[in-house]
């Protein structure tokens, strides 16, 4: 099946389960990509340079801003986190869909530069259960502390999303994704189903 | 997950596959009921009064469309076919999504009226194909050439509807479709993710 181009945001408070979910997605969806932020925050353990992140200092960050090379940046908490033009513009030029797992406000910069991008909220199944995820990642309690009122603002913005899905069970949210991505493709656009047709009605 | 009750037109050509496409779509998708059409058509063998259709007569079909009683109707070259609203409100009053399998003029009417319904156009992949499979129902040669030649005036009629599903390999066809619903079903509205929110933040 013939598709252009398109981009996912996948987006949700702190902790709801963003990396995961897509780590996962890209096992079970082809032909997408997902685009690596820059962060200035510390590295966690386990994350690979590259691969999770570009780890770069608020030096190098505010340098990239000045340059105007971010399709999105926030500074959320005291750490910075952005996607760069071209992490975009080369997953595009390779035939890929681009997916971009981003905090709430890197998303709606995106959705307010590319309306056509595709929006998908991730929900936790309560507040408790995200608190317990919070927990689990070893950091001060006065971080935790911010991150859920902050979460709690984040997701009253549920409403300006296309679609939402509830990290209740992790691979059920996967597959929830993967669907909505097929459908999306499956979408009649101009350009893409006269190609289809001629396809079809070569023979005529 | 809760949702509120949508509707599904799954439409295309005579002879691509609608039919077989909605009945194991039913077996796969739970909530999804499909809205029996009334038609004046000659019942073909295997097919079951009230399950496939409810085969009625010209005399009666004419009443309904007097009382007003279609959503839809159509004749299609010399048979009528129709939706009764009655069948529409009752699986809606159930609590589920009605799927609707219908010509592509009977599509076309029902978009008309209801511009929320999510509309399935079902494309052959070849037209040699579509061919073939119209040649498999033991219709007369005039039957199946004036169908052909209709095929290819409503195939046109693709970039009307929401999405676009290629009938190459029938499970893959119903699985995109499946996703479809599920993707549909997810999408963010006021209302319902009103309710998922309630659930969410219940504790603050």
């Amino acid at each position: 099946m013939k598709f252009k181009n398109r981009l996912f945001i996948i987006s949700g408070p702190s902790g709801v389960g963003k990396t995961t979910i897509s780590h996962l997605l890209l096992k079970s969806v082809p032909k997408l990509q997902k685009t690596i932020s820059c962060t200035t925050r510390e590295r966690r353990p386990g994350e690979v340079e590259g691969k999770d992140y570009y780890f770069i200092s608020r030096k190098e960050f505010q340098s990239l801003i000045a340059k105007d090379a971010f399709l999105e940046w926030a500074k959320v908490l005291n750490d910075f986190y952005g996607t760069l033009k071209k992490e975009v513009i080369t997953i595009m030029r390779s035939g890929k869909d681009a997916l971009l797992c981003i905090d709430v406000q890197g998303a709606e910069q995106v959705k307010s530069k590319i309306p056509s991008a595709c929006t998908i909220f991730i929900l936790p199944p309560s507040y408790s259960e995200l608190k317990n995820r919070m927990e689990k990642r070893n950091e001060k309690k006065e971080v935790i502390s911010r991150r859920l009122k902050l979460a709690i603002r984040e997701i009253k913005k549920v409403y300006n999303y296309d679609y939402y899905v509830i990290n209740d069970e992790l691979n059920k949210a996967v597959k929830l994704i993967k669907y909505i991505i097929y459908a999306q493709r499956a979408k009649v656009e101009r350009k893409i189903v006269k190609e289809v047709l001629k396809d079809v009605l070569c023979e005529l």
